[in-house]
């Protein structure tokens, strides 16, 4: 029975790892549909989230069904219901993947970044992907100092995030509002998937150590 | 010991519908800080929400004692697991009205609001508030009409969210970029605090029916 339930720890474990590992592709693929204008991709990360939200019900019902047939206590215990909080998310990360697509769709034929701020999206989209794949390796390998450097990967995203309102406020802005308006939620959705990565990193943290995790903030 | 049981699963139910009651205050008064400019106000919504923080990790705490020492089963699982979901979005609609109050402050003693958006605010405030009011009803009632109903006041949100982007969006916008920028995202903070509030709903109807929530989106 326990060497049964370790098997299915450890399958849960690796469907949340593949969830992030989804999830850092809709990033990846939703910024570089933002980038180029390329609405084949946008629509493909926007198809692709419903296997995100697939996989998020599957994860919850498994650990649900671990929750009730094994009844696990402690350590254990405190994997399964840090499983349920990655898994969630992990599912919001990939929503705003797909908000970052749907505003590529909106927007094609046109590009949605001007010149100047299109750097600090190219930034954004390579720290959310690292994120994402330094959450993937804490879930599987459980390292807490592993996670410990997520925290310096949300900063830099926050620096980031910081920087391109700078650029927005500037007086010589002349890309008009609707272009601010987008490039306003498009920073925020970037520096959420990192929050959110590094909330997953802190339950994993939780899980390892016992020790209670902050919520990650969104810094504004 | 199933007595007990259930003594603490209604201990758990209040604790959560305090803290959703908190989370309405939250907003509540936040939007007043908005839209009059209030330091004092702004300043007392963000030294609250440690509060709304703190309840949230006793109700995380309360919720996993409960499943270490009573191992329940079927419904009484749900209604836990429902639980430890609920204290994450009543805590992260906390986040969503410490935001508005933040940025109140951050422009005192201007206003944050010019004319023609104001009444919008006054409306996703009252929104807000009514969902808020209803999500701690459905917690305390589990009914699932009552959650049903809030689908309607989080349609109105996202309608009101929807004409006030169309005002930002007309040509003769005179209150500059910051202004638009702070809108945009004191808009979204409204949006995602209904849809947490949904959210709520529907795990409670969860609980109630076994039927699966879908996960509140973001409409954008």
């Amino acid at each position: 029975m326990r060497e049964a339930y370790r098997d299915q720890l450890g399958q849960l474990a690796d469907a949340l790892a593949e969830m992030c590992g989804m999830a850092t592709t809709a990033i990846e693929l939703a910024t570089q549909a933002l980038l180029t204008a390329d609405l084949t991709l946008a629509e493909q990360v926007i198809a692709d989230d419903a296997k995100l939200d697939e996989a998020r019900s599957q994860g919850e019902e498994h650990a649900f069904a671990l929750l009730a047939l094994q009844a696990p206590v402690a350590g254990d215990l405190r994997n399964v219901v840090a499983a349920l909080h990655a898994a969630e998310s992990l599912e919001r990360m990939g929503d705003l993947a797909l908000h970052v697509a749907k505003t590529a769709r909106r927007r094609h034929p046109q590009a949605v970044l001007p010149d100047e701020v299109a750097p600090y999206f190219v930034e954004m989209g390579r720290v959310a992907s690292e994120l994402g794949k330094q959450a993937e390796q804490v879930i599987r390998t459980r390292s807490v100092s592993l996670a410990r450097q997520l925290e310096d990967a949300d900063d830099e995203m926050d620096d980031l995030h910081r920087h391109l309102f700078t650029v927005l406020m500037q007086k010589d802005w002349k890309h008009g509002l609707p272009a601010a308006v987008d490039i306003t939620l498009l920073g925020r959705f970037y520096e959420r998937f990192a929050d959110h990565a590094v909330s997953v990193a802190r339950r994993v943290v939780f899980v390892v150590t016992g020790e209670h995790p902050q919520q990650a903030d969104s810094g504004s």
